[in-house]
């Protein structure tokens, strides 16, 4: 254990970290995980009460997002997540040779995910508020895309695609509207700006929403989130010697602990405590927005949400160099930026050490 | 809580439980997995001691499968696994409409492998003694075959496929040779009986191995493990918003604690520990024999491992009765038969009263 602890101690608190979509969990999500540690919820004939405890979970989400017929579980992550809405999609128009439109700033996955699924990824271009343009994903469509994506709260900006036109355009054509809501998905509904991003919008098919991120949730805790269940029919393979008869997951095994940290942080919270939580963290990005004004930086767009980019042509180097002092940032290509999440743990006192190693640097 | 601890109590104890691969994590598994509980590898930058600890772990492994120079990952499980190792293949080869041939003994999952992966999946029959018949694999296998599998430990039986036979073959065909070891890659090295199944054949380029079955280790706790590193490339996608630059796992965010758990039981029990548990469980299995034949029943084959199947025209009828009583197994259709998995939470208390309950209904 003492060798463990040891390895453990190189790792960079995340008191340190103003670049990760995920933070420390929360204290009841800790005490709800340990709970469900032997969990496994590939064999729900033996884990009926977890299993259960999910459905309820997959309806809370499902009502967050507007829709109380929501059908999905709760996954390994983003990346899972939107592999499952798009191998639906695929599997559904079943057509040789099929793309799909994303957003130039969809996440990096998205290629991993063409690759794994054998389907063509096409980029579309974004207008100048780092939107996805409309125009150029319908002019990207054709007879064999199954489907668009849209993102609510890309992983670079924090930015909140037209998912109410992705929608329309989705409906017309006949083919499904993935939201990637990884981040966003428990940030959008309880800011104060309301955004249309969910199921209140007919054209959207699934939605990724990932607990471990602002749902403070234990690793691993991602979520994927259908219309209804008819689209989990795509994903069912048999399962011969399991207490169930099919399997719609990815993963075969796959820990409780996920959907019980996460629906200990919900119900604890409530949609109040999450507001309120939500509140703090885009009250600290601004805080970093006036810091960083005041060193001379100027935000790529101003934040929607708690991530924000500012213009620096030495991005590179000053994120190697807080590096060495111990500090993650990150930063974006186009343009030239560094990136910071302000997460829940990236509170005022964070920030205040953070811009005081800062300006020794620049 | 109050609220979770009583969806908890919803589920049936392992005590109860005779057809799952998991078992109860071992004490210092939950003891390593709690310090843990807030990393996340999918940004190995920072936490940078942890990305250690599963390099150590990866050559802890990689040396028990006979090869120092084995490259891998520990992952959500068996399924990730398994498309990972496919999916290498897959890309390595770079063949249009391609396909593996797999026993018919390979778990469900790989028909969803086959799904994702866009690939022809093959079955190969077996002989009398349920391995896989190699005049039926080569039989099957043509210019787009990428990859033939074998399974080391089948689910249904526990049988191990002669992978040398599989390896000589592989070589031949110039083709990639997985090895599905979910459950047997911690269990056969353990055992007095040797049998060939990893990187001492140098057909083998992948092999799957589950620190989160036979190793102990709290769920998600799975392994993948290759030859060698140039294999990793052909999975690897750029990730631009992180510490590192290059991304070859399936999932992004993904948990430390399933690196720790299965380190701490490893190292702590060591490889006479471990020879210890695999023989107790040996030893159950039998035990359990010994209590089925005195009732009349025969064992599908004489159990290799810690697996068993016993021919019964009523499996079904038995498995729904069991359930009522809140006893959970499992069973297999040809030839039909209830199956039991013999892992360490089923001690001879549990095997006592299990044979007890079991009296009543047949």
């Amino acid at each position: 254990m003492q060798e463990l602890l040891e390895y453990r101690s190189k790792d960079i608190p995340y008191s340190r970290v103003l670049s990760s979509m995920c933070t420390i969990p929360h204290p009841i999500a800790i005490e709800a995980h340990n709970h469900f540690i032997e969990t496994n919820l590939g064999d729900p004939g033996i884990f009926r009460g977890t299993k259960e405890l999910e459905c309820k979970l997959i309806s809370m989400l499902g009502e967050l997002l507007n829709n109380e017929k929501a059908a999905g579980y709760i996954c390994s992550g983003g990346t899972e997540a939107n592999i499952q809405g798009i191998r639906a999609a695929r599997n559904i128009k079943a057509i040789k040779n099929s793309n799909i439109v994303i957003p130039k700033s969809a996440h990096f996955s998205f290629e991993k995910i063409g690759d794994i699924l054998c389907v063509e990824i096409r980029r579309a271009k974004l207008d100048e508020e780092y939107k996805v343009d409309i125009t150029a994903v319908e002019g990207l469509i054709d007879e064999n895309t199954v489907a668009i994506v849209g993102i609510a709260g890309t992983t670079e900006l924090g930015q909140i695609d037209p998912i109410d036109e992705l929608s329309k355009l989705a409906i017309e054509k006949n083919i499904m509207l993935h939201v990637d809501a990884a981040f966003g998905g428990l940030v959008i509904p309880f800011m104060d700006n309301q955004y249309p991003f969910d199921f209140k919008l007919d054209g959207v098919s699934s939605i990724t929403i990932d607990p471990h991120k602002m749902g403070m949730a234990t690793i691993p805790s991602g979520g994927i989130l259908f219309r209804d269940k008819s689209y989990l029919r795509a994903l069912e393979v048999e399962t011969p010697y399991l207490t169930v008869k099919a399997q719609y997951t990815l993963t075969g095994t796959r820990p409780g602990t996920g959907v019980a940290s996460a629906y200990a942080v919900l119900k604890t919270l409530g949609f109040e405590g999450m507001k309120k939580i939500v509140k703090t963290c885009l009250k600290n990005t601004k805080v970093i927005v006036e810091e960083m004004e005041a060193l001379g930086f100027e935000a790529v767009i101003e934040p929607i949400m708690n991530v924000v980019c500012f213009k620096c042509e030495e991005a590179e180097r000053i994120k190697e160099e807080l590096y060495k002092m111990r500090w993650v940032i990150s930063t974006i290509r186009e343009p030239k930026a560094i990136r910071f999440v302000i997460m829940p743990h990236v509170n005022e006192e964070v920030i205040k050490n953070f811009i005081s190693d800062f300006r020794k640097i620049v």
